[in-house]
């Protein structure tokens, strides 16, 4: 005794998701089997539509509506920076801040662990492009882990002879945290980066 | 700033999903995105191919291969007694003790708390069911929980008439478990139904 075929079917496919296991899978098979079919049919094409109609901006390698996107189109933007985020979001988190450089964008990290390697994220694309464009600064922003740091050192190690500075955020604790709780990566990080207070401005960007 | 249409599209679809919120709907629409292209189309195939092609027995109301299923199409089984359960996994569950009379599916449970009503479950076609095959019994097997408790009171109060006998499972401590662990409801269940050893054997059912 099993599912039926088309329900076996979805349950597989549903397991190819990350963090789907058997069980998840298996109550998002029957929520969608006993859900309003118009939604169910709505996620079907939303998938399909992602993949037919998505763009990546051939700049920046942001999905994007247009190509080139809406940053990289805008002649406003200061074209001698660019910052280098591993996802579309930790771009769309800088736009909050007023940055107003350009960006470039990995999707992924390198992740010996999980498999990922060069090939999988656009780390060509930002060779070509600052040996192209030679912006005056390249702004490593991927996560601050072993695979964000792990990655921000391979990418360095790329464009070291370009002719672009190559810098990364500073490391310290964030502020509205409390010194007792953070971690002893945390406050040595913060030691080792101490800067002089006659430096330093309150709101300083 | 925002992520392209058919991302924030797709992102939206998935939130509609049980336990998905918008950060696992974020991080699954990248996926889709950066996965091969055929399984992504994969997925949303399977998802029109459920929703397209599942049948349900008219019997039963369990999802199968053909109308009536295999079950309600067997003339070895037994069909004056009925097992109502949740859920088609419940079935599949019950098949593996040597069960052999047949089942009814509700595809769900009355919960007041998540909205449920007697609609959304198979409950009319269960009491139709009763009235017209005349089973000797009906036996409850929803889970032994607040909701699965009130859905089988809810039930029994439509059946009660109909001539059938209606049980539900024993509640006791389960099989392999140990004592010391057991919550106060469970071990005051096993008190409540206690049996008398005289008309105990081992492998009973």
């Amino acid at each position: 005794m099993a599912y039926p075929k088309t329900v076996m079917k979805l349950i597989d496919e549903l397991m190819k998701l990350p963090g789907v296991g058997s069980r998840t899978a298996d109550r998002l098979a029957f929520h969608l089997l006993r859900s309003r079919e118009e939604d169910a049919l709505a996620l079907a094409r939303a998938i399909v539509d992602l993949r037919k109609q998505v763009r990546y901006c051939s700049q920046c390698c942001n999905v994007a509506e247009a190509d080139p996107c809406a940053i990289c189109g805008d002649p406003a933007r200061e074209v001698d920076r660019l910052l280098v985020v591993e996802h579309p979001k930790d771009l769309l988190a800088f736009e909050k801040t007023g940055y107003r450089g350009r960006y470039h964008v990995l999707h992924g990290r390198l992740s010996p662990m999980e498999g990922t390697d060069a090939k999988q994220i656009t780390l060509n694309e930002l060779v070509h492009r600052v040996a192209a464009d030679k912006p005056r600064e390249v702004i490593l922003a991927t996560n601050p882990d072993l695979e964000g740091d792990g990655t921000a050192l391979a990418i360095f190690e790329q464009l070291r002879n370009l002719g672009a500075r190559v810098t990364r955020l500073a490391r310290g604790v964030p502020t509205g945290s409390t010194i007792e709780y953070a971690n002893s990566a945390v406050l040595s990080d913060a030691l080792h980066g101490r800067t002089e207070m006659e430096r330093w401005q309150v709101g300083d960007s």
